[in-house]
């Protein structure tokens, strides 16, 4: 059956669950009003019917999906409730439980609650929507024979998506900070070397957290808080995950650099913590 | 040549180090004082020469080796200074740059900067010491033909030890509190399932941390500090060690749990947060 969704907003991750969608032959729309001329292009390339504002485009919809920053999450789910949508709305995004019982309490009984664990879905296999809730199944249906796994599950879908994140993007700002300390202490030479003999495989990973970071860094940074808020709200140490959010906080302004190697980050983390 | 050598103190560490020395022919000393049955057994099956009291040992020794936890490292070589020693002291401890200047500075001239990377030394190229400083290659050349593999840098060789063990131990800790957090929110199935397909190896990773770290878990506490001052002097986060302390600290009374699985040190770790 063919649902109308609107899909907020076709970032990277966004514009693939909305091409996902298309091609198993829902209606999905996206909002224009606002958005870069790169986000246009996205959506277009997706094959997703642009229209101007939020209140037009939730008229002619029966399902939302946020997919956004985390710490945009809250402020998208009021602006829809807000223009009086009641139906069925898919939080998708990378925050702490306590923020996604937040949104609940906004959005009220259509709620639905996601996180998406891997890439933008290109190829089959890679990306997983986890859903959980009363709904949760009937999201899932939506994505039968694309190229986004959604799994049902029976806890929280956020809570899933902060310990996955947990580990990937803090082991990665774990990683990126020593280089830099080795940098600072003059040791990196003598670091990489025991690092060959005795943690294989550690040389290239911190080289490759660089370069896979660094555009994404802008947007870790609100994940890595909900995260410290999550081991914080369990009673666990939230210091793994603030620190995590200061070095992507350092690595901002490498969003717009085309493939920021290690030196690059290296640098701009200790000219931040000075 | 025949070197008269002080080791304080024979722990798992130090007495492997001290059958490294006297097994290539070096007099090997250490203080019984106040010491366990434990401390004398693993001393007598190294060959150490007892010795009941610091200022008696230190009358027939030329050199001293420092392997204790960080903590105890400023007060062991002040104990020695202040027995009127002037020879060579090697500090083998994890301890920051910054308490290695201190300790440095108690010492004088004799003062040797060490850190071990890798297991009490038992089998061949498993054990590096690297050492730094004027009077490195003297004592790298006492571990000649030994189980320990010493090396000297043109770096400070405990700014390199903090670098090696941030990652090492600072990731462990890392992975033990997600488990921790998976647990408490109800998502430890889930979280597994998508390990397994996404992180291979990381299941197995995280139970070989809680076996592997539990009995050490009590001098870990204290490295984790030291690392947290080296990232905090040199301008860079310190939340990871710090947190990485508190999980240690945690698991402090797993010392003398034999073979802690994954299961009691969550338990632990999540009673010793409420």
């Amino acid at each position: 059956m063919s649902e109308s969704i609107l899909l907020l907003h076709p970032g990277e991750m966004g514009a693939s669950i909305g091409a996902a969608l298309r091609a198993s032959g829902h209606a999905v729309r996206w909002v224009s009003e606002s958005r870069s001329d790169e986000t246009r292009r996205r959506a277009a390339a997706a094959d997703l019917a642009s229209i101007e504002t939020l209140e037009s485009a939730l008229t002619c919809v029966e399902n939302v999906i946020s997919v956004c920053p985390p710490g945009a999450a809250v402020d998208v789910a009021r602006s829809v409730h807000d223009s009086g949508f009641r139906g069925v709305y898919v939080d998708a995004n990378a925050v702490s439980p306590a923020t996604s019982r937040r949104i609940a309490d906004i959005v009220g009984d259509g709620f639905v609650d996601g996180g998406i664990i891997g890439p933008p879905a290109r190829r089959p296999g890679a990306t997983r929507l986890y859903l959980s809730g009363d709904l949760a199944y009937q999201v899932a249906s939506w994505f039968e024979g694309t190229l986004v796994d959604a799994r049902t599950v029976d806890c929280s879908a956020s809570a899933l998506k902060m310990c996955y994140a947990a580990y990937t993007k803090g082991s990665s700002a774990l990683v990126l900070a020593i280089r830099a300390l080795a940098t600072s202490q003059g040791v990196e030479d003598a670091l990489l070397s025991e690092w060959n003999i005795s943690q294989p495989g550690l040389v290239a990973r911190s080289d490759a957290a660089a370069r896979g970071t660094s555009p994404k860094a802008w947007r870790f940074e609100g994940e890595m808080r909900e995260i410290a808020a999550t081991f914080s709200e369990a009673g666990l140490p939230s210091g793994f995950h603030e620190a995590a959010s200061d070095i992507y906080r350092g690595m901002r302004e490498l969003k717009s650099v085309k493939d920021a190697d290690i030196e690059r980050v290296v640098a701009i983390l200790l000219a931040s913590g000075k």
